[in-house]
């Protein structure tokens, strides 16, 4: 980490240094080194998050750490890369304390290191507005094996990982007002825990290689991301929204309160993994993925007319809002 | 670049499309895609920047892209690596008006045009706080040639690039009270102009590649920069002021008021190089950096006793504060 005081630098070193993979050289230097594996591509990707805007000021420390790594990370399993490190910008309010800093480096120790991704380097600076950061991740991928946005093909079926909408759950159940499900059910708890810490889906990179046309991850809807992943490979298709893989917590709430199955399709936060593939790679594919311990689940098909259709059995449905925006 | 509404999709992919290079796959993706070269490591270094922290919010939005850009550049530069691309993050103040925008891609797009290092991808998201940037530049050394910072050995000379101090003193400048200079006079321009944009020195990559022992960008003060990097090889040396490069700008300020002599060499902002090599190289590095039209001086010695001393001829002198912090 790059930083200007001497008093900086020891917090720093304190810190992050545990953090640090070789390419981070102790964090010495001003920037990392790696030697690229022969044969492969680099695939890098960088997401920023701002207190107030992509997380509470007052989530725990280690939580933003873990959602700041692993949304970065989330991009990096959709395009079957695996990860080899990332470069960490801090921006700290003025008196940020030093727990808060012990907690936060113990979160993204653990994100990192349940990744396989060190800290690389970076930079920490002070701000006199809210906590901001920004992270680097680099991946790799075998050359020429990069799964795109845009290689979705009319015929393909099209599967999500996990479970959709308990982000976009956890987001209300966490603000607090009409609150989704009563706060002392374990289900609750489990919606904030979606919100709070995203698990990318990394263990389906080589099988998203391997048997997908295009993938890319689900953070801004399932509904507005499908219908990006559609226009940017120049196709449309069908999702049927009762096929949408709901976690028990989720169709709780939903049955509570059918408006917010809208808030499950069309909310962000998620962090699964959308993908096209022929249909005779679906099992193939369902099988890699049910080795590496995540549910694929076939929520619609693509087909050559542009546009997204989004159907609940028989029924066309439409949605007020595709996709979450943060301005 | 990843966004999450399509209105921002718009104002990104007009302003940001035509800086992305190929890695940056039309800004269509949520990742950047490189094929590293064979035979070389990759570089990688990230700088966050804040409003009114590292630059002011009304400096022309086209010189905050060119300094942020620079200031990674030059980080490269130092390492002996060639810039391959950057990932930039923007934090925008909500209200951020269209013609900022566009003049910040504009000069942005000026420095990665002359750097040879396109856009590869990134994020912009909204903040109730200041304009906050964070690049992370990517660069490339044929492998096994990374410039360190930690390879100064006793015996070696210390050389600074083109001159020290005109950042600093144009930000005394910029900021109008106790200006070093009439504000009418040219050289008041150039050191609020080498305060704006920092100029990496990328033409230097091979010569300290090729003679140098270590290297850095001189960012927070050459004194303490230099003290840094000597600490970091676990030598000491001798830095002799009287040697240090400064512009005419520089000098007929520190003439008018010999106090702002330390600002020149402690201050921040240069981004310039400073590297230690043998004293057989001197003549080679000194050729090669000038054929690319960059002085290189002699400032110095490296010793095998740990600290740095600072020598005014035969004087010894001490500043009471070696490095510029941002905290």
């Amino acid at each position: 980490m790059d930083s200007g005081a001497s008093g900086e630098d020891d917090l720093i070193a304190r810190h992050f240094a545990p953090l640090a993979g070789p390419a981070a050289l102790g964090l010495k230097d001003d920037t990392a080194l790696l030697r690229p594996t022969p044969g492969h591509d680099l695939v890098a990707t960088a997401d920023a998050l701002v207190a107030g805007v992509h997380f509470f000021a007052d989530d725990p420390a280690g939580s933003i750490a873990r959602k700041a790594l692993g949304v970065n990370l989330s991009d990096l399993a959709a395009k079957g890369a695996r990860p080899v490190g990332f470069l960490l910008t801090l921006a700290l309010p003025q008196g940020t304390d030093e727990d808060w800093l012990a907690s936060f480096a113990e979160g993204l120790g653990l994100a990192a290191s349940d990744s396989a991704c060190p800290l690389m380097g970076g930079d920490t600076v002070s701000t006199p507005g809210p906590l901001t950061l920004s992270i680097t991740a680099l991946g790799e991928v075998p050359a020429g094996r990069f799964v795109p946005r845009t290689g979705a093909q009319a015929g393909d079926v099209l599967l999500v990982s996990g479970t959709i909408g308990d982000g976009a759950l956890g987001l209300r159940q966490r603000l607090g007002r009409e609150a989704p499900l009563p706060p002392e059910m374990a289900e609750a708890a489990h919606l904030i825990d979606r919100y709070l810490h995203p698990r990318p889906r990394l263990g389906l990179a080589e099988a998203l290689r391997s048997q997908a046309h295009a993938a890319m991850d689900v953070s801004d809807g399932l509904v507005g991301d499908c219908a990006k992943m559609l226009h940017a490979s120049g196709v449309g298709g069908v999702l049927d929204v009762a096929a949408v893989p709901l976690s028990s917590a989720a169709r709780l709430a939903i049955a509570r309160d059918t408006g917010l199955r809208e808030v499950a399709l069309t909310g962000g936060d998620d962090y699964e993994i959308l993908c096209a593939a022929p249909p005779e790679a679906v099992p193939a594919l369902q099988a890699m993925a049910a080795e590496a311990g995540i549910p694929l689940t076939v929520i619609g098909r693509v087909e050559a007319q542009v546009g997204l259709r989004c159907r609940d059995g028989e029924a066309e449905v439409t949605f007020a809002r595709g996709s979450f925006s943060h301005f």
